[in-house]
């Protein structure tokens, strides 16, 4: 019998390989449709902001489906579809952030317009999203903030403000969401930037700055 | 009869004012005690988070302090008070933020740990936060953010990605408590940080990168 966490590891890539078998392909991870977001009820922003901490101890138990798609919506969805707005600004009227999930069976990155993320490379790089903290490489998601630099123009410390910024806003939602729904999260410099960019296969113009670890406290 | 605008404008300098005359002095601004934050009721976090938005077009009128109370907890208010555990977060253990509040009447500081809007100097600076925004000069209020860079060590890009994160976070507070609470907002980096630094007489250590103006929407 699986154990409970088996069965929550197990969520993500099964419904991929059944989608990947029924198409006829090899049984890698795919793209991944999320539910909708869940967009009534919840916590208030006072109660969020209230409860709002960084948690470095985690629990190895995978996020549902569920929860993957109210945090990933919290972070960067699109909450006014006529202009593609988001739940965090875009800076100078451009997207330039890209957020990618590290989890234990692959890396997708998250696509707000479709709400999908998209499977972008098979491999457990949990781990390879940190410059040494321990909790990293078990804990089932890092969230990666790669910023295009090439879409800024200004001095190098005007563009690594705004795309610090851009980031730390989405990961400020992180926090808040994870306050709201029981999560455990912590927002992290501590990453080898240019080492995983080039793991991620990222373009040169890309950068990051930081991480986000995100799971379920440890009991 | 005074205007609405007229009785809004007034109210953080009358009450400052009444409580300078008690005590004999003269009549200038002084510290403000704020009411105690609203904590509970409020909007949810996602309705929050469904609503926000940058707005451009402020109306004049002033901010209540009842609302520049939840406003400024939102922000960076005290939310664990064992250990001054904030709404956002510190950076590797030390705060390095203070947040300045550019109004008609002059310029204050806020203090999270005794909730107090602290003063620093009086004139009108809204208008010299911003490089050349006009609805900057009439909206009610601007935040300033100002982050003290030798508590942070690392290269200057390590730094400075530091000190926007470290703001953003809670600019995007701002942003969710605006949305929250029926005001208008936008994080701005056009702002003449140097110049804005001396005017503001803040030690050489102090930058500031980004403001936010806060008021509500012109109807």
């Amino acid at each position: 019998m699986a154990t409970r966490r088996e069965v929550n590891v197990g969520i993500l890539s099964s419904v991929a390989v059944a989608a990947a078998t029924k198409a006829g392909l090899a049984e890698t991870p795919q793209d991944l449709i999320l539910p909708p977001p869940s967009l009534g009820g919840g916590k208030t922003l006072r109660q969020a902001l209230g409860d709002r901490q960084s948690i470095r101890d985690y629990a190895e138990r995978a996020l549902p489906k569920e929860v993957l798609s109210n945090l990933l919506w919290a972070a960067w969805g699109v909450n006014r579809p006529h202009d593609d707005g988001r739940t965090a600004p875009r800076w100078r009227g451009v997207y330039a952030l890209d957020v990618y999930l590290a989890m234990a069976d692959g890396v997708w990155r998250y696509e707000p317009k479709s709400h999908k993320i998209l499977f972008h490379m098979a491999g457990d790089l949990r781990g390879q999203t940190t410059t040494g903290q321990s909790f990293v490489a078990t804990a089932p998601l890092n969230l990666v903030y790669a910023f295009d630099m090439s879409k800024l123009s200004g001095t190098e410390t005007e563009k690594t403000a705004a795309a610090a910024a851009c980031v730390a806003m989405v990961g400020q939602n992180v926090y808040l969401c994870c306050a709201a729904e029981g999560l455990a999260t912590v927002f992290r410099e501590s990453v080898p930037g240019e080492a995983l960019a080039r793991t991620l296969k990222l373009p040169p113009t890309q950068i990051i700055l930081f991480a986000q670890t995100v799971g379920y406290p440890k009991a």
